[in-house]
């Protein structure tokens, strides 16, 4: 590699806002990998950084650089890294667990309290190059499109949820159709479940969760939708997935829950939630889930092989693909609230 | 068996009360089997109905024999009886399921929403003789003391909670030191469990369940529970087993959970529950159990080897054991709010 | 219900062979059900109760009306019968457990040993009619067609070999296309599983294989399936579905599983197994479950689940559909060893 | 550390034998703890590479110094070491995994087949130093005594096999008493099983299978040891955990298991072995688990629960400590078959 400095979206002051700088190429350690970024993917989190919302401000230090949606190539290893090699598709879990504390000690490397997640606590993907630690990085087949392995990060979040107990021949209520309900949508599908139902106030992302595969989309402003599910699944779903983190949708998760059945807990609810423990959980016998990242790596080993062999249509959840520079059109078209993925492009965005 | 009545101690009338009654012995059908009963123990549901709470008033159909635990001896089977014989030492789940439902079909009887209890829907325990179908009747080891075979069902309600996941080499808080909280503490020591720390706000309560063998019993309203079992355990308890249905210490008990931690809730709040949802169950990747009843019969199996070869030392949880037509004695014995089980007996209680 | 008579499918002699006898209409209980046959499927043990090979001649008491594969409707129901009524739709578990056995109370009662198989070793339903335990009974959605309720007995094999593990996103092999390995292609393939490879000798077989989904469907006489597979998967199958109960087969199918994979056994070897433990097994890391029957009613969920939602085309399996007493023809047609189901139809076999 | 050299058993020469002869010490990386070595524990592998078996001469590449079971004081951790210092009490897994295939990233690095084991596949802990990297190392309580952290690779082994299903309230047979025989029992005990069979033919092993808290120590060859276990559980034991490698311990183990039930199997069987495959596994619904090394690092933190916590009396196991220069009187006491754990100490034995 020869180039010394590169663009990259950087933060670079307390402050609303982010602008395109020269930086320079990270330099890789032994067990490092530096990967030449394709395209990159916006997240939720990544407009709270843009904004500096008060959880920005808690936790991100200036000037660093954002994004840890991605894929690309891999550019350069280092000395110790045999299992890539420079050409490789890749992407990348971000989270940069310990290693050595009890959750990484025993398969829940995913709640690890010291870990460290690039794009957020260190410099992340929104740049020509990313480096990452050759544990971390993900080699992809590649029958799978670029714009697909873009968006691993939050499609694994879904599969996490989705696949965290049985999902063939179960009855499914998914509350919240932003990104990672709509996918859920579409992996419990091809995981044989058997109804979907989704529950969303906007009536944009209810035309997208039809489009994924649900086969009702609800809306809970116009109608009874636990009466509804309860009655359709004779009883209640077999399986909550709560992709919304409203308060409202999540008491009503529950309730659309049948006995025995299993909630996934993902959505993120901005204040705590009162819930009706005793019918709703506890006489209920349910199995609550709350979902964290992705597992690492069962998920990525999941979703990589549903990905790899067709089993998932994701097209819906696109929109917009632009050259990194148009990061600012890019959020706010993200701000306005409607569902869909928009994919920030290094060395210049697709036709 | 001749005696054509039977004295039995029954709720008459919607009100406060109840009174020994001379009633009729209940005929047996074929599947049915006539037990005599030995020893019955009151439940804190039995107080409710004597009480006439407001739960009561909605549920209970005077006039009715109540008491759902106990233990006894076979008198009679019906003539499709083959599990057992006359003079069979038994006991029974009192959760009589419909058998045909999803959740009966599925192994999950223990929610079926069509169960009848005895002793609560249909004719109980408190009475020198009661009917039991032969598929809810339960054989019990003869080297099983009787005073402890007529707390099995609460006894099942704390081995379903315990051993709802892994327990061997598992930190475990216990949320309430009432019958339940206490017999939870040897089930999980008896299994291998490491330290357990009990929080209970009554001090005789904390010293039973010393007694019954937690390292810690703590006051939460002395010390900083969830600051002592997060030192303690280096992050947190791996296990969090709620009996206590108070929401204080259910947000406390989330608290003290680690990171990948599950919790099984059995206590029962009286009211709508406010949970801090995304720290204490969605990032730290917990696992929650709602528990209720006993899974028929994985839960009998279980509980009777442990008093079968005697894993399980309940001395400390009996208190008085009466004739039964002292049940005024025993019930204000227990409205008192210590813990500890009283017993009643039919044909005089033992000396 | 007017008819004192009936025809039955009656084995009459210890000695090869079968005969279509007028019987009486089974009278039932009070939890009995009687159902009119609509159509039933034979299964290889009825090949080897008409042929009388020696597990015939030590299991089945002549005169006896064999059969255990069906679907039809309700016809009368017992006194205590509420779960279903005349005119249902049905087919029926017909391995009737104890319900009191350890097994039976333990979510195992698959492997009841005080089970009575109807058509083995009591009536079953080469009939008009057939008397069916409610208990066992299974009410069936309309949409399912009559064909394929016909043979929901052999489809739970299948279902419960698949999902006895996870299934989403992994690569199967399936040694053995018989009628059973064929329906568990398609219910992984369902279920989101990525690769299936089929082995089997038979060359229609190995077609039928691929129509009902494999990627591969490889004669393990002409290639090096082991090699194949293991290259095909990077290092192995993450799930083996041995269907073949050839020794031969089964010690491949070990050897083309990955370290850590599971294996789920149901065919049925005529002898003893050598295997290489060692290597196949402990050093590897696996998990082999034994596959029995169907979980009650675990698997019926399952798949009638996946057949109301139209998720498996199980067509490629059906051959013959005859009346009940061209049975004759049917037996033969199955002797010559080629794979489908054939059905007979007490009321005359559909157009 | 100022130490140059240090004295190592080492195999010299392709060929029977070994010797303590003067090494380097060695030199660390940035991940990696040097470990000076308090005891070590002599494997039956050991046995095989001081023998030079046909498996040792397939797979040792001599001079190298053996040994992998030990516990010592970290001496020097490498410039990225954080989670230990110098001074530390600890042990280490000695199987280093790849940590990238698809073994190591779903859980199951156990069965990497990438594995190097120290003290096989390079430089062991038979030294007065050992270098591990910091991934395998495993810092331990200083309240578990010496010799007991000496031996937790087989007590790995045993805490594997034993907790890989449900244990509380089981019923247990043990077949083959060796060193990890022995433990099993032990472990199974403190984790509140029922009773515990032990099937042995060699009658000191029988005698330490007793004092490990076996309820019976049983010979093979002088009584029926299937009959009696199948009638003292009445119908077969829940879990079989297979110990000896021997195919007709094995064959007995399966036909003492109930239906149902699990084992796992651990002992070595040095052929192939034959199995009722029908009758001891596809009819009884049977779950076997093959059990390789530990879970890393579950195994870890449950074994060092169990030993931090007093639940395990491992003292009949050991047998002599020697000096490291004594290894001859070492591996020849172990090669007359008594069971029992034999620590070598390079810094001089305790008195």
């Amino acid at each position: 590699m020869t180039a010394a400095t590169m663009k990259a979206l950087r933060k670079m002051r307390p402050a609303r806002g982010a602008a395109v700088e020269p930086v320079a190429v990270p330099a890789i350690g032994s067990t490092d990998v530096l990967v030449r970024v394709r395209a990159a993917s916006i997240c939720g989190t990544d407009l709270h950084i843009y904004d500096w919302d008060p959880w920005s401000a808690s936790r991100i230090h200036p000037p660093i650089t954002f994004g840890h949606e991605f894929c690309g190539v891999v550019e350069k290893i280092g000395d110790e890294v045999h299992s890539v090699k420079p050409g490789d598709f890749v992407s990348a879990e971000m989270h940069v667990n310990c290693g050595v504390c009890r959750a990484c000690r025993t398969g829940q490397s995913h709640v690890c309290q010291n870990v460290k997640i690039l794009g957020v606590d260190a410099d992340g993907c929104f740049a020509e190059f990313v480096r990452i630690p050759v544990r971390n990085l993900w080699k992809i087949d590649p029958a799978i499109p670029e714009h697909y392995a873009a968006i691993l990060d939050p499609l694994g979040n879904a599969v996490h949820a989705v696949l965290e107990g049985q999902i063939a021949g179960q009855n499914v209520v998914v509350t919240g159709a932003g990104p990672i309900g709509l996918m859920s949508i579409a992996i419990a599908k091809a995981c044989g479940c058997s109804l979907v139902f989704a529950t969303e106030v906007n009536a944009h992302r209810r035309g997208l969760a039809k489009q994924m595969g649900a086969d009702e989309a609800l809306d809970p402003t116009e109608e009874d939708v636990v009466a509804k599910v309860r009655e359709a699944t004779e009883g209640g779903a077999d399986v909550l997935l709560e992709m919304s983190g409203n308060p409202r949708a999540i008491e009503q998760g529950f309730q659309m829950l049948r006995p025995g059945g299993r909630a996934s807990l993902l959505g993120i609810p901005s204040e705590p939630v009162t819930l009706d423990l005793l019918n709703d959980v506890i006489f209920k016998g349910a199995t609550v889930h709350g979902i964290y990242g992705r597992k690492m790596f069962e998920t990525w080993v999941q979703m990589t092989e549903l990905l790899k062999h067709k089993k998932l249509n994701l097209e819906p959840l696109f929109r917009e693909r632009l050259p990194l520079e148009e990061f600012a059109d890019a959020f706010s078209l993200l701000e306005n609230g409607q569902a869909g993925k928009v994919l920030l492009y290094p060395d210049g965005a697709p036709k």
